[in-house]
Parts: structure tokens; C-alpha cells; sequence
């Protein structure tokens, strides 16, 4: 059986110690191809270049891996990747492994985690791996050690379709974390703070900043599990629709049902609001 | 009762047509604030300007309406708005209207539904809207009706907290279009093709295209609705959480339940993997 192509992809950029740590975690499970961004991407979200194009240079920074970098965000480099790169699906997209926290909404704003999305969206079973710790500095061998293990689950038992895994690694060391845990996204926001400067010409501009608030008090979580010494796993998918709610406004709302197809999905009719 | 504060935002930037149109929309139905990017912002997901500072600057393109540019992304302009120029939560937050489908899987790229989707993470109720009408020049009279009547509802009946609507209308006149459906996003994607060209200097560059391919036969999509001359309202929520991949990680990798709290989430012990 020939070796799986496992696609490594970040957002932090081709040069940043964790996708060098996620290469190292991997290179020796499959043929290993690079396609990560030529600058750092954090916060892009899932946001793609369009009406702009797009560049992709060989780069030579992992020994013996094929690598490029890519001029787009961390999704167009899992779909550049594909089409120019690969020419065909890989059978595993890895991304990371991400400086700092991906877990609870945090995997919303996060690019590691929108390119291990685009990568399920596009039928590829796929993870994105962070590691709770900003620096640059950060000791990555827990990660890989946990990365390796996740990754070859993932090449042995395969994930359903549609979804791919968030896992989000503590700051601690390989002795100190106590395993794995499979959960469930917590229920926390940022609340923002902008921090207003006025430049020398006397306009103002504004600085993001903000507080991480968790609301979940759930011991199923990714946030219990991390503040409890636990590599936190969490099965992630892309149908975004809130499935409870369409009873609500069906029952709430001024509906009027009708038959047929439309007795199932009720609608509203150009009558009843004078349209 | 005062009149419930309406903030309005998009992604085609604060000049769009769109957004002339949605102020026009909810202008009668509460107190208007725009924030809104200085430039187009299409396909930004869920973009944060991190490490790089926002600049907020009052604009008189709104007939009597108070209205900002801001230099960052539809999610930048929910949070800066929120914080800097309501300086408290809105009663609503509306995103529009969007030049272009943001129906089934285009929800993920999609700055303006992005930006409802920040102002319900935010705790704000919210609606997304977009015309499936690509054109500077479409017709968003349609789109207007709609939306006040949606925005409506919503002021009177409100939604369940962490979900909030995205609203498509159909490029059909306000006689063609039959009504409104309640559904969920369509299973689709994008199958990209990358255009190469080459530069004066010999270098290879990349265009994005893509053909939209939908996959789901449900008569209860969003899809179906739009096809069939219907307005389509999918609820959205933000809890990514695949659940039903969490037991069958439990059940097919090779994990260790353990008692107490563990004996719930099962973990991969560090003795078993030789950690």
C-alpha cells in the first residue's frame, strides 16, 4: 500500500516553529507536502482572496519535504494547495501547529482551524492542532507527541465525513498532562476592549484587545479539559444551521403553513404582509 | 418605549447599494447606526484585524442617519461599532445587503454573514441578508420588503440566544417571489480551478474560480427555497461542535474510559502510547 499524502498547512506561517513542529510529528506517517502562508495569518478566519491572485514559491525549510509558500490566507492554501500543488486530494490535511489557543470560539476567528475546515469541506479528513502558548519560544514535544498519536487514529479509524477534529494542547509538560480528553466546544466570548491612541496628526485609532469569558461551567469541554491537564479533543463540523430554532420561528413567527411541500417548510405569503 | 437600536453593517464596504437599501429597510423601525468597512470586504469569514490598529471615521452618505467607515473587516466593524461608537449593545444587528448568494456553504466565507454571526456571538440579536444578484445595479427592491418584514418579526418575536438568521432573496421581482421558507443550509461546496497566467517577469500567478455544486436533494434547504422562488431563512449558530462524531471516537479509536469524571470523556492514558 502506497504511504497516505498528508497536506501540512498553518496560519502562522511557512517559517513559524509549530507547522516545523507538525512536520516533525507527521513526516514519518506519510508523504509530507507543505503549503503554508509566506506571512503570518492569525485571526483570518475562514476569509479566501478573491478578485486578487495568488502566488506560490518552492520554499526549502523542511529537510527533504516538499514545501511552498502561498501569498493567500490559510484557506487559499489548502485549496491552491489541492488544485496546483497536489493535483489531487490528499488523503489527511494537518494544520498548525497553531501558537496559542484554538479552543471554544476561538476556532471561529482562528486560521489553523478554517483551513482544517475548508479541507473537510472539501471531503478531506483533516486537524488542526494548537498549543496553548503564545511565545515563539514554546515547547512544542508534548505537541508533537500528541499530534502523532492523533494523526494515526486518524489515518487508522478515519473520522465521519463532514467533520475533522479541533485539538488544542495545554501549556505543560509531556509528564504533566494527564491524556486525552473528547469533548465538546465551551460556551465562552471574547468581550472586547479597544484601546484608543491619537496619532501624530491627531486622529485616533484603535487597538484591539480583549478578555477571554468562559460561561460553561460543562466538565464536558474543551476549556475543562485544558484547565484540567488534558490534551482537549473536539469533533468540529461545518453545517452551521441551528436546527432547534426552525421550530421556533415556525411556531413564533406570523407563519402561514400551506400544502404540499410548503405544509412541511411554512412560509409566509405575499398577502398576509401587503407585499 | 424608546425605539430599539439598529446596528447596520455589511462587506461590500460602506458605498455599496446594498447597504443604501437595508438602512432604507429598518430606517422606520428603530434608531440607525451604520458601521461599515471603507472598502469592499467580501469573502473576510469571520477576518479580526489583530496587531495592527482600526481607524473609525464619520461619514454623511445616509440622509439623517449617523454612519462610520472603518478600515478593518465586517467583524472588526460589529466589535469597534460596539464598543466605540454604541458604546453599549445594540438591539439588533443587521448585515447587508450582501451583492451576491450567501446560501448553504457560502455562509463560512461570507464577511456580512460573518459579521451577524460576531454580533449574535456577541449576545445581539441579528440577520444576515443577501441578494442572489451579483450586479452594482441589481434590483434590491425585494430585498427592502423582505427585509423590513423580517426585522419585524424579529424586533416582536425575537430568537433564541446564540442563533441568528441568514436570509436569502432570489433574483425574481417582488410579484415572482412566492413567499418565505424556513430551512437549513444546503450540503454543498465549491470545486475550485485555479486560472495560471504569467507575469511580464515570467512568474506564474493564480486566479480563483469555482463552479458551486450542490449535493443535497432536501426539499428543506436553503437552496431548494431560492430554486423554487422562495425567500429563504436558514436559524445559524455557532457551536461548531460535530456531537455526534464525539461517540464514534469513543467507540472506534483506542481510548481508556477511567472512573469519576473521566469515566465520561474517555482519554488516551501516557502509559498505553508510551508518552
Amino acid at each position: 500500500m502506497s504511504k497516505p499524502l498528508i497536506l501540512v498547512v498553518n496560519d502562522d506561517g511557512v517559517t513559524a516553529p509549530g507547522i516545523k513542529a507538525l512536520v516533525e510529528a507527521v513526516q514519518h506517517l506519510g508523504e509530507v507536502v507543505v503549503v503554508a502562508p509566506d506571512s503570518p495569518q492569525s485571526g483570518m478566519g475562514h476569509a479566501i482572496t478573491i478578485n486578487k491572485p495568488l502566488r506560490l514559491t518552492p520554499v526549502n525549510i523542511f529537510d527533504g519535504i516538499k514545501a511552498f509558500k502561498c501569498s493567500g490566507t490559510p484557506v487559499d492554501c489548502v485549496k491552491l494547495g489541492v488544485d496546483k500543488v497536489l493535483h489531487r486530494k490528499p488523503d489527511l490535511c494537518v494544520s498548525g501547529i497553531n501558537h496559542g489557543s484554538n479552543s471554544s470560539i476561538n476556532i471561529i476567528y482562528s486560521g489553523t482551524m478554517s483551513a482544517a475546515v475548508e479541507a473537510s469541506l472539501e471531503g478531506i479528513p483533516s486537524v488542526g492542532f494548537s498549543l496553548c502558548d503564545y511565545s515563539n519560544e514554546a515547547d512544542f514535544i508534548p505537541s508533537i507527541h500528541y499530534a502523532k498519536l492523533i494523526v494515526e487514529q486518524l489515518l487508522k479509524y478515519g473520522i465521519p465525513k463532514h467533520s475533522l477534529l479541533n485539538v488544542n494542547i495545554p501549556k505543560l509538560s509531556l509528564k504533566e498532562i494527564k491524556g486525552m480528553k473528547i469533548g465538546r466546544q465551551a460556551l465562552a466570548k471574547w468581550e472586547e476592549e479597544y484601546v484608543e491612541r491619537i496619532d501624530p496628526f491627531g486622529k485616533p485609532y484603535y487597538w484591539l484587545t480583549g478578555k477571554f469569558v468562559n460561561y460553561d461551567q460543562g466538565h464536558d469541554t474543551d476549556e475543562f479539559a485544558l484547565a484540567n491537564g488534558y490534551v482537549s479533543v473536539v469533533p468540529v463540523q461545518h453545517d452551521l444551521t441551528a436546527h432547534h430554532v426552525i421550530p421556533f420561528i415556525n411556531e413564533n413567527w406570523k407563519l402561514k403553513a400551506t400544502g404540499g411541500d410548503e405544509g412541511i417548510v411554512p412560509k409566509i405569503s405575499k398577502e398576509e404582509f401587503n407585499l
